[in-house]
């Protein structure tokens, strides 16, 4: 243990910064990755749009901006970028098949969770090849661990997913696209261009949004000199929780419960009358529409079809009542519905929603953790307000 | 996914509040679990100084007074929290049995880490018993799983260990104080009650030690309502770092590497004329003793033998030196120097270090989990400052 290296308190005293609760606000780092703007409605990565960059370009694209700091600047880099991350997919594979069933073995499958069984896969991978604290790794070797968490994460969800309901785990198909080779590997068939595209560009508008829970938390964890399975691991961890990544489709399931169009207003005006909470609208804060809920409508949209024209006849019943009952709030929708719904039409699992949403976010926190882990790395130590009883008590003997 | 819940950076813009670096000396969190007032050389276990609790009370006395709130009052309520902590151990050993096996099975020894190997162990048992996010849990079943998860660290070290270098996992002995039983399952062999007692004091100076990293950590993720494993896991994570808990034995690998007490000048001569840095002495800050260190300093002399004397002779030949070359500084000797020799000396091989660390912090994450998740909790999201290249600029085509 080293105990020693933590930061002592007796620095901090003079210290003693008051800060909003949850550290809301509070301006943690720097960072050139990217940035939320929420009260124009934009977000970008790096210095492009994130909604431009998932119309004009690939995943794969998106991913060497991220780690490689700028655009592959022609169509034989992207295209490299590209069979790179194929080849990552099968290096991927080969600890998957050797790691899953064994994992997955003899649990009940009414109970596995997916995104958990996705950490202990990560977490074995990082320990049985003895990943380095990154304290001791070069730069090269750091993005290397990076690059291979991104394919696991992919590969992985795929697999654990056919584990657990007893199919055959399915093959990286190194020449697909990222996207396009992922949702082959959950459902087991190559995805018609349009299900892909649409599950393409969610994955574009997903890999980075500030400084949410768990891309905080995998800077916190790679600020102790961990190494990099160790970071994306709690950053999964944080992504599974409610309030921020693993609450995934409740204004779907309640379509799903609606079922019809006839249904949507006595359903919902039956939710005011309970006083019950419409889980899904209404979002309290954003004063303007989030960019990626108009984008990911939209792609819904274009996709169409009886389950996409029943959630967004859902969807503008709740904002009619909405408007009725609490008038001039300009209420909207939550993106998860649009994500959800899009995950959906694309041929994603309900289950799957939330490991889908680490298949991109993953790029994102590497890149957050590439940005910690420089010389200018500070670990994260803060210090906390002690309000029990007064200290020291004598202690008791028995 | 549900980045509608993730708080959006409109509300935050108004704030934009400056902290130093690494959040030292910001007051995250309000807490009543215990404080380190390092300038006066104490830390404290909610309202009691730890070493008097190391003095006069069990480990498993001080786990019931995190989680518990307070002291067993009778030895009658002592003893209980004892049995129940063996069968704990026992259905620990259940999983254990189960996966370690697998999870060290193909992999090279040489390479094989514990910690990440423990990390992969509990994220494997919450995922495939589908531990629910404590959102949905009763404060009952929280505490339950906290309590698991103590016990699946200290018998799933064990096993790793044991497993990974070739030996019979030893099933726990629920009859066996925590520490004993920990110690015995490592090594194989009932331990004498000097050296139990030692790891025990080791073990009951280590529970918990303000907002360091670790504990850090397994609140922010726990504030996301991730379950508890999520948590613990993360918190193993940034155990792992060398910057936190994870670059255990510098000082002892030194004294080895001296062998003898006539080498110990020159050798550490020579460090200096090198113009390296010594390890492990001459920590910066520190104004008074670690409280630890003086404690465990004890506990090694009272040890005694060829290897403690031999690391007490290093210590103050480096003590002399130092003062000789950088006079009137009052340099003092790190913890984990103290810390690597009663651990040491009680049988746990050097490569356990940490993990050992892990089996008493453990106690300290699981009562910080559940501090923060009460209906107070609120969401770790803090903010950061972009500093790239203006945004947006028009995204290439290719």
């Amino acid at each position: 243990m080293a105990t020693a290296t933590e930061q002592p308190s007796s620095r901090n005293a003079v210290l003693d910064v008051e800060v909003p609760r949850g550290l809301k606000g509070v301006k943690v780092a720097q960072t050139s990755i990217g940035n939320v703007r929420g009260q124009e409605g934009f977000f970008h990565y790096r210095q492009y749009d994130a909604t431009e960059l998932a119309k004009k370009r690939t995943l794969e694209d998106i991913w060497h901006l991220m780690h490689e700091g700028e655009l592959p600047k022609t169509q034989a880099e992207s295209d490299a970028y590209r069979a790179q991350a194929g080849q990552l997919r099968l290096a991927a594979w080969t600890q998957v098949e050797q790691l899953v069933p064994g994992l997955v073995a003899g649990a009940d499958k009414d109970k596995l969770d997916v995104l958990g069984t996705l950490r202990a896969l990560i977490a074995a991978v990082g320990a049985r090849e003895g990943w380095k604290p990154w304290l001791d790794l070069s730069a090269e070797e750091i993005k290397e661990q990076c690059s291979r968490a991104v394919a696991l994460t992919a590969v992985g969800v795929a697999a654990i997913y056919r584990v657990k309901h007893g199919k055959d785990m399915v093959a990286p198909d190194a020449s697909l696209p990222h996207a396009t080779d992922y949702l082959r590997m959950v459902t087991g068939e190559v995805p018609s261009a349009e299900k892909a595209d649409a599950l393409e560009k969610y994955l574009d508008l997903t890999v980075d949004h500030g400084f949410n829970a768990s891309t905080f938390t995998a800077r916190v964890v790679a600020s102790t000199g961990a190494d990099v399975s160790s970071a994306v691991v709690a950053a999964i961890g944080s992504l599974s929780g409610p309030l921020h990544g693993g609450a995934p489709s409740r204004a779907l399931a309640m379509v799903d419960e609606i079922g019809t169009k006839e249904n949507a207003d006595p359903f919902i005006r039956a939710i005011f009358e309970r006083g019950d909470r419409l889980m899904g609208f209404g979002h309290p804060v954003y004063t303007t529409m989030d960019p990626r809920s108009i984008m990911l409508g939209e792609i819904a949209d274009g996709i169409g079809g009886e389950q996409v024209e029943l959630a967004r006849h859902v969807e503008q019943t709740s904002l009619d009542i909405l408007e009725e009952l609490k008038p001039g709030r300009g209420l909207k929708t939550n993106v998860e519905f649009y994500a959800a719904l899009v995950m959906r039409s694309s041929g994603i699992p309900d289950e799957l929603f939330t490991p889908t949403f680490a298949v991109s976010r993953v790029i994102g926190w590497t890149a957050n953790i590439r940005e910690q882990v420089t010389e200018d790395n500070r670990i994260f130590r803060p210090s906390a307000q002690y309000v029990g009883p007064e200290a020291p008590q004598d202690v008791p003997t028995l």
